[in-house]
This record gives C-alpha cells, sequence and structure tokens, in this order.
C-alpha cells in the first residue's frame, strides 16, 4: 500500500496511468507523450511495476504495459470506503 | 496532489487519518495510541498538515487536529473518478 501511494505521488506515472487507461501501450509509445528521456519513463514505469498499478508483458522486441485498475481501485477505493463508511456510522449516532 | 499522496504513503499517517475519522484529538492524544516519541507523531502531523489532509487549531495550551475529509474525498475520488468513467466510455465504444 506504501508503493501504491508513492507511485502515485508523481505527475508523470499519474499521467503515465492515464494513458494506459485508454489502451495497453509499449514503452515507446508512452515515452512519445512526454518530454522525457526513455530510461527516465522507464524508470517510472518500473516504479508502477513495482507497486502493482501496472503489469508488463513481453511481446516480440517490444514489452506492453497494461494499467491494473483493480489494484487501483482496491487500494484507493478501499481507504475511501474506510472514512465513507465511518462518517455514516457517526452521523447515526447523533 | 503529490503532497497529498505522499503524506498518505506512510502506514502511521494512515492510521493518523483513521483515528482523526473518529474524533478530533490533540497530538498527546494521538501519540497515546502509537509506539513512537511524540516529535516523531509531531512531525507525520506536519506532513499531513502541508497535503492539507488535516487542519490544526490552538485551544488554550492543546493544538487539536482534525481531518479533512472533503479533501481526502476530492483528492483520491476525483483520482478515481476518471478511470471508473474512462471504463465506462471505453465499454460503451465495444
Amino acid at each position: 500500500m506504501n508503493k501504491a501511494f508513492k507511485a502515485l505521488s508523481d505527475e508523470t506515472r499519474r499521467e503515465i496511468l492515464k494513458l494506459l487507461s485508454e489502451k495497453d501501450m509499449s514503452a515507446g509509445e508512452i515515452s512519445d507523450h512526454f518530454n522525457m528521456s526513455k530510461p527516465s519513463i522507464s524508470k517510472h514505469l518500473d516504479i508502477l511495476r513495482e507497486a502493482e498499478l501496472v503489469s508488463s508483458e513481453k511481446n516480440g522486441q517490444y514489452v506492453i504495459y497494461s494499467i491494473n485498475t483493480s489494484v487501483l481501485q482496491q487500494i484507493l477505493g478501499g481507504f475511501l470506503d474506510f472514512f465513507n463508511k465511518n462518517r455514516k456510522e457517526n452521523n447515526n449516532e447523533k
């Protein structure tokens, strides 16, 4: 969970997730959307992969990245649910 | 937004938010829930305050902390909504 929030604490990484929510992409295709070196993008992709927010699969000479929407939902949604549930319970007590 | 996600990338800080979702507390009351020095807790509270996830108000000799649930909802909820909306649109296209 720490890794996921840390991965999300960078705007480029959040933008990469938004791009991958449109379609799966290779590292090269992702790089084309940023004014940044390929090794930098590659490092951001590693951080997202370690946090399990994206998956990668080798396809011939390319590595194709896809977003793990369910992990994102589970972590952010699960955390938010706690506060929503708690607020409802506190309101009911009043 | 970076600050908020960074603030959330630590388990102690997520626990503090959960405590404050029950009721407002002084730094001392918060410290009582952790096996950690008061200066360490104070540092975590500063990070949460800088990220605008908590507010503090001086009340006599105490500083009382409260959670900004709306900021949490806005940041995490807003980010999640993007992916939910996007997924629905992609499904509609199929």
